[in-house]
């Protein structure tokens, strides 16, 4: 039962700034594209009309600590962890390093919480359980791998 | 009849890219902001749900000359023209002329041609003709406006 | 000597997604708007090459916690308070208010870490004490202020 | 001497927009994204800093006709074909096809013209010559190439 998933992507010239950087709200993309492809690694689609008609995973918690720049054509990996699971919840870590050859340096490290939530014939959203058939697939990360390389 | 609108806005920082200009493809989002702003001045929401349910306004042609760059800060004028109308499709040109104090330079010229449709059950979109209420509010501008400016 | 700034702006269709609401990474670009907006407000750019060549303000932290979702066409209100200043630091906390008409709805807050940096020839950034001219205009806002609507 | 390039992916969700889709915008990027991993796969950045400091690659046309829709999670082809090639610029021609299991569907067509450019001191841009190293390694598709698939 998978408790983790790493995406590797290249830094596109659209996602750069002014600085030269990859802007800092693109890390956010990056989160979000590494979890829907943990979901498909595991045989979902974030978009839930297929199971779930009505539930959707609205975001209520993203954060990110930025400790080093990624620039134009940079090659990343984008680990995600499960560092926590509800009934109503999941809580993802993801770290990001930057791959240069064999070596990879951590340049960020963010987290989303995510929840389900149904969607009211009035557009309103109320939290929902998780569909047991996703919860059942997922397991939270070993402390010792959530921690690992943690500042002490 | 409106045939025109003028959206004024100022370039951001997460909408430049690393060569320091405003990325190219943000044009076309400036000119859409400007679309959906002149639906507004005349009563409308592009969000057709209120009037149309089923209907939404796909585009099918978009396109952008590019003279000289805008960069972080710049305010711009996006200049929109009604250039065609039929039952099934509106035209629209645009100018970007960038301000500085009183005197602006234009800095591109775009295009963009919308199309009503039809969602159907399977996702499908579908040709529909325009809601009569809208065009019936919009009038094509008249020639010399379009032309006005026109490299010969 | 200001310690908030509130910029009120419209969403966007392109900063919507499937789901039907702004996408939650655009919540950081709107903060990082009222940030340089605050900024113009009181004299400057945060592109500092005209005042302090060399040196820029990357975000070491970036964070929101979403309480309602924003929709195509909502008017919002980004609210801006310095919460905190070092001679290397400002961090900012952010209030997103959905108007309607005279009432608004918190849906919204976030907070953003901005250091100093030195751009060195060989491309790294290295900490660096904040422009004195900048400080000197900017004080921390009232703790009153920045708890108000904190939730006990 | 390559003329084509052929890029995958894959529709994100930060890159529908609430009528279910990809935005229109993103098919530039993406068209984007396929030149410079064309570029990356003859051996260059489309940053020229390493090369050929102080030139860039500005675009001075994008279009894009749009036939069908792109959707959350669709696998997309991005095929580049080099449609001219002049000493000052490069006309790329781009067919966006929607792979479903070994079929695939157009969905789009788009081109971008890319011209040379010089930075100088004051900021402006000023058209200069491609560098040699690169044009010699591009060349021209052949009319049969492009013209495939176009509609008599």
């Amino acid at each position: 039962m998978p408790c983790e998933f790493t995406l590797r992507r290249r830094v596109e010239f659209s996602e750069t700034d002014l600085a030269g950087i990859m802007h800092f709200s693109n890390f956010f993309r990056f989160m979000e594209a590494a979890e829907h492809a943990f979901l498909r690694s595991i045989g979902f689609s974030v978009d839930l009309r297929g199971i779930a008609p009505g539930l959707c995973l609205p975001r209520v918690h993203a954060a990110c600590d930025y400790r080093a720049p990624l620039r134009f054509e940079d090659e990343v990996e984008v680990q995600l962890l499960v560092a926590r699971k509800t009934t109503r919840s999941l809580e993802y870590l993801f770290r990001f390093q930057r791959c240069e050859g064999k070596r990879s340096h951590e340049v960020a490290r963010g987290s989303l919480t995510v929840v389900c939530a149904k969607r009211h014939p009035n557009g309103r959203l109320r939290a929902a359980p998780l569909p047991k058939v996703i919860t059942d697939r997922i397991k939270v990360a070993p402390k010792a791998l959530i921690d690992c390389g943690s500042t002490p």
